[in-house]
């Protein structure tokens, strides 16, 4: 007697991330009930054990756990491309520009990225930011899986852009506790909204953007709610050098001392660290994520992720955000990855293509807490899962044996435009390339709409004449 | 009175390439006569002096020179995705599936890489290889324009596969005479076939690949012709070991003598040269061909493009192979060889976008000796041009003011899926993403059964065993 199921994917070249590999299954099948999948294996079992409302033909598609960007800061792809080829990316780029933006503005950066993300199969969307009006509900609307990051810090208003470079900030404690009491109220308020596809961890902004006892305050706030703490680290030399003169010390060690290394650390970037202070971070049981894309483009570096993953330590992968990366495609992020740090070690054998595809599957989804939820095609998971058409031209032909060449082309040819359909909890989001949960003519339009109004009020601030990508404009560059 | 034109593309945001820059003009339209570009200005202007048999509405598009792949293997595309994350790439990875392949499965192979990259936005198809049956003829069909380089080489069959490593190559002069007579007769047969949509040079395979007395005779043939001579160079250390061990020099020196180094070379890679070795060759008034995607992943190497354009030396980019890049997509080579410099010398403001966007359009149109025919939107100019779409959310908002955004997102976050419409010589080859001038299925299919064919030869080949991918296999890995 056959089973009844809503949904069974058949036929498709799986790859499950069970085990220590990438679990293929050739002519594989995953059912579907409601939101999680009850059986993952060849097609002849499943279709023989279960009766599906719907069978969607994966035949010459990849089948793949819904991918995982674990650090994005959503808001920010509404001035994508304002900040790159520049140093002091933040202060001499990006902030004038922020300055202008409105919490509509930001909300309508949210929208184009979240739809640029789950249009390169991205499910799990691991959001860094101030709450804002509409930021929640927006997620639980459209129907992708979120991890939601409220940020708190103790910058005074206009942060960063108002500090001369090079000067110790300027903490303001207003600031602070209405940022960290808002976060805290976030984080309890949408833990586990929408049944389970909202989570929430509590984000330090960064150890330099606020007091010690701030910094403090939170780890005890963290623990007792068993949160995870989600912290930029050792970020860059600005921080490096703010912790420095601050308390005497580098930022790794400043935080080990406050006890921040342990299983409930998420360290963004590490960008700054040695390699035997990622070692240190990866042995307390912290883990890692990184964001390949941005670091090289703001400041040209590879972050020890290697290293980090050379001591045991769990790494995944973010797109961090639009000016400065300047996408949200983790297939984008994957080759990054793979061959930055292939050209960083001056070897072909760093980062192969199965542990950079681990790295935004089960990986991250480890790192994220989830791994129990997420991450792998497996009975009693949800079923996030996406397609991949390899019949794309950059993705063919298809070799089986016996070399299978399907995950380095995934990960070295893969642009992300080759996802073909989208489930997230048992749910249909993309079906054969078109967006069914948003109108993304309507998506452009508003951002478009909202751009042109935030850009007019930066060309009208003197202070844009100070941005370093004004000698590029005044060059004909851009 | 107008004038009759063809086409008129208007209202697009033209990226001219003219002067020193990216050209940029507003609400721009290129004019379309025949197979060339007869003006290009604002719109308002050019509608009022052109009466258009067809209108391309360009709004929200950026408008572009169709892009250049200078140098690729098309025919390795049948082998895509075979031979990555390991040492010994050609040996261990390549040569067992190679010698299994057919000329029907190259040409296979051929069609797929130049359906790719024609759907990626490249109009210049840079393709190097032996000349195979229906090879030019599959270019002139298609409607690209294509710079043909046949080449030769003197290795016994099987080439490189049969000898061990690190022993010196015998030579088969028979396959020497052989191959470099048919490269000869092919670039004298082919160049400027389809009204000079077909363009050829002469390709020494490599210094190391034939004896001294060859690589004389071919730059005596080449200087009699006025050909240009296509050479891998100083490609890495297998090369550097070889020419050492036979010459007692290293490569660029060796061809140095050889009087190689002058405004007829181009090199490709260069990868294991030196910065003073890239300065020399630039200074001789030789271009370089840079492949970032191919060297990082076969090697985890940057080649010294930077230290060769500092010297004063023209670089173009090419997609080399697909097992071991492996895709053929300018906009990929832009961004890796953007953020692969930024890397190699840890800082975001080396190779900027604009800097790239030129490599692969008005710059490797001087280093293909097409300068006066291509690379830029210039009236007199083949009308070679791509509409990017920059609704995309991966390319959206657009801004303009004060701060331009559209170069550095087309290279940071572009990934050839946004081009919406492509002309060669002025005719329409791609319309709003549909390719009018090939089968996708039928080259898909095609491509796929001649794969399966050699896949069975493979795995029946006892080589296969010692494939340095095989471990991976075992380990679950693929």
């Amino acid at each position: 007697m056959t089973e009844r199921i809503n949904t069974l994917i058949a036929h498709g070249h799986l790859f499950t991330m069970q085990g220590a590999g990438v679990g293929y299954v050739a002519d594989g099948a995953v059912a579907v009930r409601g939101t999680r999948i009850v059986a993952v294996g060849p097609t002849a079992e499943l279709s023989a054990r279960f009766q599906a409302d719907e069978t969607i033909d994966a035949r010459n598609c990849a089948v793949l756990p819904g991918l995982i960007d674990a650090h994005m800061h959503t808001h920010l792809a509404i001035v994508r491309g304002v900040a790159q080829d520049v140093t002091h990316w933040m202060q001499k780029a990006l902030a004038p520009y922020w300055d202008h933006t409105t919490s509509e503005a930001q909300m309508a950066g949210t929208r184009l990225n979240a739809l640029e993300a789950l249009k390169a199969g991205t499910t799990t969307h691991g959001d860094y930011g101030f709450p804002r009006p509409g930021w929640p509900e927006f997620y639980v609307e459209l129907g992708v899986r979120a991890c939601l990051t409220p940020i708190f810090n103790a910058l005074p208003p206009r942060g960063l852009s108002s500090s001369k470079l090079g000067d110790l900030y300027e903490f303001d404690m207003q600031v602070g506790r209405r940022t960290l009491d808002n976060a805290v109220a976030f984080a309890r308020e949408w833990a586990g909204a929408a049944d389970g596809r909202i989570t929430t961890m509590l984000g330090v902004h960064a150890p330099d953007m606020m007091p010690v006892e701030m910094l403090r305050e939170a780890k005890e706030i963290a623990q007792r709610e068993g949160w995870k703490l989600h912290t930029h680290l050792s970020q860059g030399d600005r921080e490096t050098e703010q912790i420095l003169k601050r308390y005497g010390k580098r930022p790794v060690a400043f935080v080990a001392e406050l006890g921040y290394l342990d299983d409930q650390l998420l360290a963004v970037h590490l960008t700054d660290a040695t390699d035997e202070e990622a070692a240190q971070v990866a042995r307390s049981g912290a883990h890692m994520i990184l964001c390949s894309g941005s670091i090289g483009i703001i400041d040209g570096l590879v972050p020890p992720a290697y290293a980090f993953k050379q001591a045991g330590g769990l790494v995944a992968l973010g797109s961090d955000q639009a000016p400065g990366n300047n996408c949200s495609n983790m297939f984008n992020e994957m080759r990054l990855t793979a061959l930055f740090n292939k050209c960083k070690y001056a070897s072909p054998t760093v980062m192969p293509a199965w542990e950079v595809l681990r790295m935004v599957t089960i990986e991250s989804a480890q790192v994220l807490g989830l791994g129990d939820k997420i991450g792998s095609l497996e009975a009693g998971k949800e079923a996030d899962v996406i397609l991949v058409d390899l019949t794309a031209p950059n993705l063919s032909p298809i070799l089986l044996n016996p070399i299978r060449n399907i995950v380095p082309n995934l990960v070295y040819a893969g642009t992300g435009h080759e996802v073909k359909t989208v489930l997230v909890a048992g749910k249909v989001l993309v079906r054969d390339y078109a967006v069914l949960v948003a109108d993304e003519a309507a998506i452009w339009a508003e951002a478009q709409r909202q751009a042109e109004a935030f850009e007019r009020r930066v060309a009208a601030d003197p202070r844009h004449k100070d941005m370093a990508l004004m000698q590029a404009m005044a060059a004909g560059q851009l």
